[in-house]
């Protein structure tokens, strides 16, 4: 670890009154692999097989069926974290101890069920044993449970902050008032972003949004045609997330062409956003098509020419 | 207890970042009974008095009424470990201490009920106190509880692993969006090892996968014709436990013929499962026969003609 | 495992009224190694680092300063099981896990100060975790301290068992009136291994007593010639522990010549010891010597010429 | 973080069976740095303040007094981490977050008393709070209060452990049967580099030894000539810590001219010891001389040219 | 167990406002054996391998080695209750469950030692799960530890009278200004039950106390001649027990003849003592033997002829 560099001084500048074992968690990931230094993120996620099930996962790239093939993905593309579920982590975090920054995704749902929840399923302490600079939940803002989940990721993100543990949220507003169209507006996206702030997420992952404002009470602040591209609704997001205070990450979604994520990125990058979450664009491709993606990602978010 | 063997040891790598206490129990259940030191299981599980009722459970062979009974079938039987609930482990635990690696099912369901849960019965210090090896959970994933035993396993699982029990999941999808036929579907029983493994499982039980694929999204997965095999599935199910580092037991369902059970094992065999959960077919037969059925069922483990 | 042999259900039947997983763990240890079923132990503690610092124990066979020797030691003569200190069972539980009992050696002192007492240096959770089958405790009978001791052994075997570990208590009495021919003496070694057994001992290591009778109150006990030999005397501190119903282990002492300490050896045998408890005959050789000597000893326990 | 070195893969092997969080934390602290990477350590330890109060620590360089002084000279020299008390660290911990790994020096004397005992001023929790990786604790084995110093270390390395923390534990022997000389001799300081071991220290600082041995029942160990120069002594206390597969390190004592310590320093590394741990040698120079001497000690442990 | 006696009821009401547990316990003991329903007890200790070794105590009469000897030898005595240490409760509970009351007793010491204390050696925990219906502590008044005996006693008192044991107080003055003619004063005895009523105790054992009055301002409370008798002196500790609203229970002392053991207890029946503690004249003696004395005994405290 070297000298912090000006860009992560700053960014843990936001952080101020977060205890010191926070933030240093925060500077490992900043600092860490080919982002490091650079104040932008680039994490793999991997919990899609809890939540659609390992054949939609794996089949299309069946290494990946191995837990210790996402942690070496993460580790050779030269990522700033690793982010799974307890048992994905649990099977890994001795192997590759100290390779990359962990990231315990603590509550869970699954496609086989019909109520719009998820499960805690591990602890602040489960992330202390193996290791982790963060723990993560998933909240879905709208939902019937939302209130719960709130709770839930309330009570762990205390125990986390406590124990010197940074918080991420995935901000999912879903249920409710919101049929799909909504669950990607771009009001509702950014209200995802703010309550995760407000519940005290340290970074936030959102779904890039649509320029569909769903909200009727919530079209008058969005003056049509200011939101076109999707670089400005990515800076309205940012913004919304304590006018860009919090480490916003953007997702991938489902897998797509290489020409398609990339121009996504940029805009991203363009926008502000704080950098990318890529899961199924990065373990349902070839391994070596994968390293190359997440390579031009990271220049992307490093402002090299992507 | 003599040295490992190698397929023990590879085993055990499969657990790396395990706490010691937990490979220790892992090497007793896999170096007991005949199937010793092959790195494959054959266990007696006696749960079906709570599942189904007494009379249905054992009026076909009477003596199966005394919980010895049982013990004394999976003893002489020469089998890797007796599973059961709390009262019916307690009744032997005592007499046969020492005889048998026992474990410990925690929570049970019975058919009386409508609703799709779990009672934990039991804990981990029950387990401690019971000599036990390990402790177990069924999941229902899919049911509209099914959060809440996620987070009930996961609360026993982890002071489980903090005293160096191994654990069991039963992973037993239902409920939600799952019609009967969907229960045993391929892509939901993979689905359901999947599941149970994230969420901390040692050793997962399932039941053999038909080739119906439930999922519409998961059928691009499933190339026609690719799983017709019994033994194709298997594989795959193990697949879908991180690639084969979890050990995937396959349970024998409700009583049937010799011959339907050994041709089940020897697909089972063939597609590398890591062995057999039999209930119904060891203890609803008469003694001699079940002895007779379950030595049949090592020899195809060891890789003797069965 | 196999069944168990009439020589350890006898065994286990003196601990009537434990738990079951207590009985268990006894059985693992009367089970295991080359003395395994015959009712006898023979174990190897190391904790000799502890009390009399590395150079005094361990400079006269260098590779002993690696903790992994004893293991493999242990191991390769087909001991009943293996006791040391938390740090030097930490360093190669894991590595060796399943392969021999462990004996976690809760409390310890040395000889740099001037204090009679001990620290607890480890506790039951540390033994669960580490896989172990027991726990082990000094006591000084007779030192100022002796109470405390007792406390602590009290207090650390209540959780022990409640947990389903055996206890092992080493009783050494010293301090109070004792001089140091006393703490030796035949009827001062017979009350420390009763107040073991009161304290809730299952397995008591003690030294072989001398023929010297210390307590003037005691002498009529001992008629003048009744205990001349070892075998005699080994006898009367058997039938001390509960009449014989407590597992009775006789350590080695410095270390000497093969012949002295085999011929010491049968006469434990001979008066009913319940085995030997061999460290620095064991550690302090060469390895083959120490094998070869090892291999005598169990020998004699197994009733063959040693 | 770059990819783990052969050196610090082959050390945490050491590490066998620890949890994969306190891995990651001394995988921290091995790569951090310019000793990163290498497998030695130096390191920065400032608690001389509670040990022998400010003017007699830093009147001779004024801007000591400051503790932002200290997090400033550690990170500027590279070092592998900084030690403090709780005190001390919480005052730099915010500022500096991310910058240097910490050691939260858990337990402190000062020169006031008469009692050779330690306050425990420190908890896990604060360590975590802080964003340390790791916790350190004195013992003063010989002392009367020794086995209260024990149960402490006990508690608290048992609570890091869980939390991921790696334990670094200081040996000075002291009291009860040793008078000054004692202290250092190299049967003791041996002595003391095993109890630590034994006691589960990851990390063990102890002071050079002299040739002295001072228990009687020990020369026979040390023939003569043997121990003549430091780089066989520190062999042999490297020898005495699980046969080197425990890092110790070597405190420098008090401040001396540069080339005292250079040549203490060579004699370290070229005797295989862990690294070095250099207080007053460092603060107590002005800062630029400080720098400079850091500079030739890192640079001898890394193998180059002092 | 019949409708209680009048006796017994009669008892019970002087244990107004304790809990009923404690009440039902007190008419287990009070109603068991051949004394059940006199409101007499005869009680049997064997905790003289605790104070006085093992060979001092059994070596006389050595089936009293076995802790099963005296479960049966107070069972088929038809006594009241049997009271011993904790391993040697352990070592019959099981066995003979149910058979007789068991009084567990929770503090001992030993002669080897110098301090004039008792360790704690068991717990209420251990009393319930051995199916005791009492606890037993002993106090040594006058000693410079008795202080903190009366602060366990106190503490173990009240969680056994929590849980519904009866509380059974050994008052042994000794110590502090106390000489060896002193510890069986009148004033001395009476004034040790005294202290064990006032501490909570429900029945207390002391020794027949001589004609002696040890404190100079005592000496006018007992007028010359008026205590000569035994049977007058027993009066006095009686009546010093809360006025007779205590049971009090006489110790036989060390082993003598029968004659003298029956005239003391014609005298202590005189006296109106609650019953006798029979220990080393019963155990010491051959099996036969005791059971002869101890039928006598009984039959005196059942007011027929001796």
């Amino acid at each position: 670890m070297a000298h912090l560099t000006e860009a992560v001084r700053e960014t843990l500048g936001w952080y101020d009154g977060e205890r010191p074992g926070v933030k240093a968690n925060l500077a490992r990931i900043l600092m860490h692999g080919r982002p490091g230094g650079s104040g932008r993120l680039v994490i793999l996620p991997v919990d899609q097989g809890f939540e659609h099930g390992p054949a939609r996962s794996f089949a299309v790239n069946p290494p990946a069926y191995d837990p210790r093939y996402h942690f070496e993905l993460a580790i050779d593309a030269g990522l700033s974290a690793f982010a799974a579920p307890l048992g994905l982590l649990t099977a890994g975090a001795d192997r590759y101890a100290g390779e990359i920054p962990l990231i315990l995704k603590a509550n869970n749902a699954n496609s086989l069920g019909t109520v719009k929840d998820e499960a805690v399923t591990a602890t602040v302490r489960d992330a202390l044993e193996l290791g982790c600079a963060a723990i993560g939940y998933t909240i879905y803002p709208g939902s019937d449970r939302q209130y719960d989940m709130f709770e839930e990721v309330r009570a762990g993100a205390a125990e986390a902050k406590a124990r010197g543990l940074a918080v991420v949220v995935w901000a999912y507003p879903r249920g409710g008032q919101l049929d799909a169209r909504a669950e990607t507006a771009l009001d509702v996206v950014a209200y995802g972003a703010h309550l995760a702030a407000l519940l005290g997420a340290h970074i936030i992952k959102v779904k890039p949004p649509t320029a569909y404002v769903a909200e009727p009470e919530a079209k008058t602040a969005y003056p049509a045609g200011a939101y076109d591209k999707l670089q400005d609704r990515v800076a309205h997001v940012v913004q919304s997330a304590f006018n860009g205070r919090r480490i916003v990450l953007f997702s991938g979604g489902p897998a797509r062409s290489d020409d398609d994520v990339i121009e996504e990125v940029r805009q991203i990058h363009a926008g502000g956003g704080g950098g990318s979450i890529v899961g199924r664009n990065a373990f349902q491709r070839p391994r070596d098509d994968a390293l190359r993606l997440l390579e031009r990602i990271i220049d992307i978010h490093l402002g090299k020419a992507g």
